[in-house]
């Protein structure tokens, strides 16, 4: 466990602590002899770091991404502090708590998980229930899907994120699908289960939220229609329509070819798919944004992405400012 | 009263009905004299007509958009039905069904509206409570929201069409704002109810649905919003900031600036207003766009707004076959 | 077999022959008695016909996209030629000749395929191999490759287009591998015989040639990369990277989102293949857009997707003048 | 009055004068202690300071936007120069002159203005006439369209530069007015003048230009047509055309709905308006940039909202050499 | 001279008269005999021919484009008129008024030139002075000048067109120049003079107006630059910086690259002359669109490549309906 | 010639060499005495100065670009090298190697034009030989054709890499030739030569490589044109057509308008110039990419105008790992 998290850690003080080394890179000196630049980090940040001595040994052993136990010196180096790390030793993923490396859900993974069984069983046709059937009996599916992120940044980029953004969306998509008639609600609540799945290979989040080779070669729309083909592929008698339109949601949830869709909406469920998505990222990113910006004043500052600051309110403005 | 709609009347019947003329143009006969070319229409369709005798008078006494009883013979020409009419009487707009001349919604008005106050009374701000008295004493403005179409093409464009989609949006905007922490139900269910009101003038609706004057000049959005101003400023102490908000999410309702808002949402309520309407119009104008394409396919003919053909289905398709 | 292509048919004939029925539909004549129209086609053209006798019978034995056998005689009606049909009996497809009703490729198509199989016999990557191995050996997949149409409009529009397109797109490819040091032309090749393969389900190409169900609803990539990923899982240790490389193919092939591809081409070979397809499209359509028009101008007509006018050249003009 | 603007204050300089507040924040010394923050603003630049004394005493009364006396030493930090604030008297904005802490036109204010109101007493429709007196004799109106900006950076960004602009395009209009026939110099004149009004509310601009919450929320376009909207109100008969018209200039001034306008200019006066101001925003724009510049190149550096760099030609070049 | 225009000519007249033959088309009547279809123009519309006899030799002696004495009687055919060609004679060129075939501006042209002759002369640069005394000699490109159209469609789209054109937009290139401080007049009259110059060249207008060959291959903006260029090597010791400003101009009055200029305007001389040409072409257009509609409706149709409908008012209509 | 490049100079050393002087600006001292800053560099980077005596002298003798012996010595200032200039003499461009001061590209600039000669000297067409053998003659042309780049950023962009990027072209536009049958390998080989030959003068790349001032105005489309024009003028009966489609070849070669391109590509020559200079650019420009980005990831960093990072593969980044 982490005694002391990096933004917490001062100049001056000497540290003995796990941290993921998130970079390392070889120098040389003056006098020709070789030292190494690491980057440290936890889930409050980055430490920037020099190792002077034992550096070949280090080289070989430790790789980018492996935990490592450190103790070092803190002091200030122009102007930033940066740890001179005089002893490392690799420790097992399994012997830290991934929640201390990387942002978490403050939600209870466990509770939301079974939130969403307990909707999925709500479904009536047998061959969704065959099909939900074999991703819940999916030991790696489960885990994975547990812990991905939904996204790199914007929104519910942290661990348990996308089952987060899964179970909000399931359930806006149970209240929409009860408000129009002719909606087909076993469809719709399938499709939004699975809509992302793919992102639990589209992501590296085992100690830096990031793309992983296959989502940047291949997308995580089309991992997930993979992912979907391989199950229902093993169910017999799987209704070659329902198996369209259930991957047709997959196919079209970005809702333009510009989002990455290779075709958009065709169906209404899959246009509603589209908008409780939009609905649930933009709600969680806009909050997160105004969550992670100074108080102080009644607007955020300028939202790149989305092109305009969102207003905070005035009440807000007082109160920092008294 | 009707006694027979247009889409109803064949050749060789002889016609005493009233109909609205939608156009009249003079035209001259090979021997010099004048003679007139009309268009009757009801909601099911137009007729062309011819009129021989008489023209000075109708010219001088008829005008595009009146209700005009016809007496005429309905014959063949150039392979499309007209009518030789014989004998008019304007007729004045009081003594018809407009129900029988534009396309109308479906649903119970009086009960659309009857549920719109209920959703409006349970709004707790007294200045919004003020405001929406405001409207609702004003009887030109219910009378007119209460048959305005909400466009002339696309979605709920019929008579009542303004309504249906907003008391559609309200109850989406109430089960959303339930879904999510920190939304202020008060001003997503008030901007909701008022985003489209401009449309009551934005549109002309007596005889046939099309834009005002006022509408391609300036607007449903700016008309909107200068309603309220006007309402507002007889409000007392109504809250400042309370004020702009409201405005802000007629302002922004439409999301960006390419789709007419001059500025885009910038408060998670005006976020979800924007997508609310997006769901409510799309919903029904795909399905209105299915219902009036011809059975026996699986899919629609190719929607040019949208884009794409959207899925009916493999049972229609199968009906329709057999 | 053929007696007559529709082109070649006047009014005053009676005639005895194979269509392919593309359309019925059911009228009722003034006096309630049903008739039916009909659409007979080869791949000269459609040809409208009514059926008077024994609709009942027909309706219930005949759907579209039967070959149908049809007697009867031709007529002229409203300007253009009709058939009144007596007599029907439905065909079965291995009785008549595909290429006689819709339009096929000119070239030999079993020469092409050896040409492609001789060609992919170059490769050296055991795992690739094995790959096309079990893709050749896929009776079903062979059959449709060889006859499946590249598109719709646009570009190799007619049966064996797709193997026509993807033939010249690697005899291009093989000599731009060659012109760039360090360049995979195992990969190259090898996505490029691929690129299209989900076009064989895109497209229905039985009696017409029009996008499949899936099609619409998937797209040929993601349905490409889903028959891939079926025959490597087979296919023991075959590398991780290099799956995702050529499946990366396919997925980018397009070249940007826009164009449907979920993520842009992210490898030199990818950033070819995508040029290589855009080659031999454009260069397939505009040829055949120049062929499709009325020689005696040195310019066609407007295309409307590429939004130009293209230019035939001064000769062709004046040869069409003398 | 100021003794001496910021970007003449140097190091070692004891300072004493008044400035404006721009930001304030708290933060705390190693020791636990509150110290203070502060930026402090002139027309010419910007100077941080910190607040060692007396802290809770100025947090409680100074505001962001107050004008306050300052005592304190200049001293150097990490490179940049920093006051040493000792004693601090808020001010009244009363006692200040706002040019001394805002850019300000170069132009004679009360001189532009009567010139403006002699083009405008040119007008003969008596409605318009009606109009204007109504604006001229709102003091506040007329306070404040005499020093608002006409932007917060591209194009006339400084104090009286709404006027500016106004008075520029309006001498345009006319001359273009009078260029072609049949063009409403009524209507073009008044529109001209009105066109930007909104913009005294959109911006804050007592002690920096920066967009205020209105702004923001409702842009400049809506404000201002809720302006003209509330003083015709209170002209009896003006007549209907005339006012949709009117406001139909400003609604549409921004020319395409992508740069604000719900709708596009549909009269030939609201085209010419829409270019008159690209005109005069363009060539102000372009001039205020070039102008700040450093001279010695030929080439301005690269603009990034007109994507370009601009030519200041050879003879700027050889001058600044030499 | 022509006896009657085309749209003068009724059912039953037999006509001698000259014409345009736009173009022919050889058919084969039933009997195997050649026929051939024609369409003679005037400046006032179309009129479609058949010529039964003779057409052989007709053929071969005349060619499209060509001024024809036809003789033929005029009958109705498919609801159009159709005239039967009894004779055919070719006339030359010189032996018509060019004004009778194309539609030409209503303004005198030797006034205009003129005029603009006049405004050129006020130029002091004695390199532009030689610049355009070398374009006023050459006596073909003055010819051309003068009667070349300024565009096909869209506005002033009638001989004489580029002229009245170019003249209006000198004009108020005049009096913009006058408004602001530090414009190079000489360069902006001069810019705007040759700006579209590559028209003569980029259009045919002998008898139809068309692209040319070359203005589809080149476009008017380079064929311009050529056109100056070569006049401009001639001129000993033509400032190089001149050339290229005065070059640049003609290069970049499109505004952006989308709209065919390969650079942006880089001076403010360029910015303007850009707006300049966008006032007087939209400026002509719009009333070219708004008098080529029926009277009767407040607005116009809708506009397909402006993308809405125009204004034309309330008189308008009043007037148009008594 | 170079003693010692600035990538290999550290501080504490006493440099005396060549430098291009890229940069120089006066700065006064605190003592109000006059000091310069200058920039010197060669290919391999730049190096920051001071002068302190002697400045009016120096400011006087030296231009920016000029070749300057220096000596001075060099030490570290804010983190980075600065050299302290005690004298310096300018040096005539005859006396230095260019090649030591921009980047070149490493093939042999000799070789590869002898190459293209050989190719242009199969063309068979009488005036295409003519048209060459009077660039060929063209001693200037040769001179700048040689060493001129192909860009300022992106691909080729070193001296040389015009001839480079164009040899390139003309050897893939020959194998793509002969691909497709139809195509005239004359007008793509002369048009492949011929495209980009406005960039001789499209830059500056005498001592820094940046756009030149007709660059910036005209384009190297409208400059190449222009220098086709002037050679053509000179060749005796150089047929139209083959003029018009050769331009054509240049105006259209950037594929789009929004590319700056007038007119788009309207023959299949022109078609596929635009895609091999698409294909030679891209793949020039990604592997540059590539080759400068720090080794040991799988993946480049973002590419800004691309929008995407770029795959460099597995093995690679094992290799940097160990």
């Amino acid at each position: 466990m982490k005694e002391k998290f990096i933004n917490a850690i001062g100049a001056g003080e000497f540290v003995k602590d796990i941290f993921v080394l998130t970079e390392k890179s070889l120098a040389q000196k003056r006098d020709g002899k070789n030292f190494l630049n690491v980057i440290l980090s936890d889930k409050t940040g980055d430490l920037k770091g020099v190792v002077w001595d034992n550096v070949d040994d280090i080289v070989e052993h430790i790789t980018s991404g492996d935990f490592v136990y450190v103790e070092g010196s803190v002091n200030e180096y122009k102007g930033a502090l940066q740890i001179v790390v005089k002893k490392t030793e690799v420790r097992s993923a399994d012997s830290v708590d991934p929640g201390d490396y990387l942002p978490e859900t403050g939600r209870d993974i466990e509770k939301m998980f079974e939130r969403l069984l307990s909707i999925a069983a709500t479904l009536k046709s047998i061959h969704l229930k065959a099909l939900f059937e074999a991703f819940w009996k999916d030991e790696e599916f489960v885990r994975k899907f547990k812990t991905a992120p939904a996204a790199k940044k914007m929104h519910h980029a942290y661990l348990g994120g996308l089952l987060e953004h899964t179970l909000s969306m399931v359930s806006l998509a149970d209240k929409i699908a009860g408000h129009y008639t002719g909606i087909s609600r076993e469809l719709l609540i399938a499709g939004t289960i699975l809509h992302d799945i793919g992102k639990i290979r589209e992501f590296d989040y085992t100690y830096k939220i990031d793309y992983s080779d296959e989502g940047r070669l291949l997308n995580h729309i089309v991992i997930g229609v993979q992912m979907i083909d391989e199950k229902i592929k093993k169910i017999e008698n799987f209704p070659e329509e329902q198996a369209l339109l259930l991957k047709h949601l997959v196919v079209s949830h970005h809702g333009f070819r510009e989002f990455g869709s290779p075709e958009p909406p065709k169906t209404i469920e899959a246009v509603l798919l589209n908008y409780i998505d939009e609905i649930d990222s933009k709600v969680n990113g806009i909050r997160e944004f105004m969550a992670s910006e100074e108080p102080g004043s009644g607007w955020t500052s300028y939202h790149k992405i989305f092109g305009r600051h969102f207003y905070k309110g005035k009440e807000l403005k007082q109160t920092s400012q008294e």
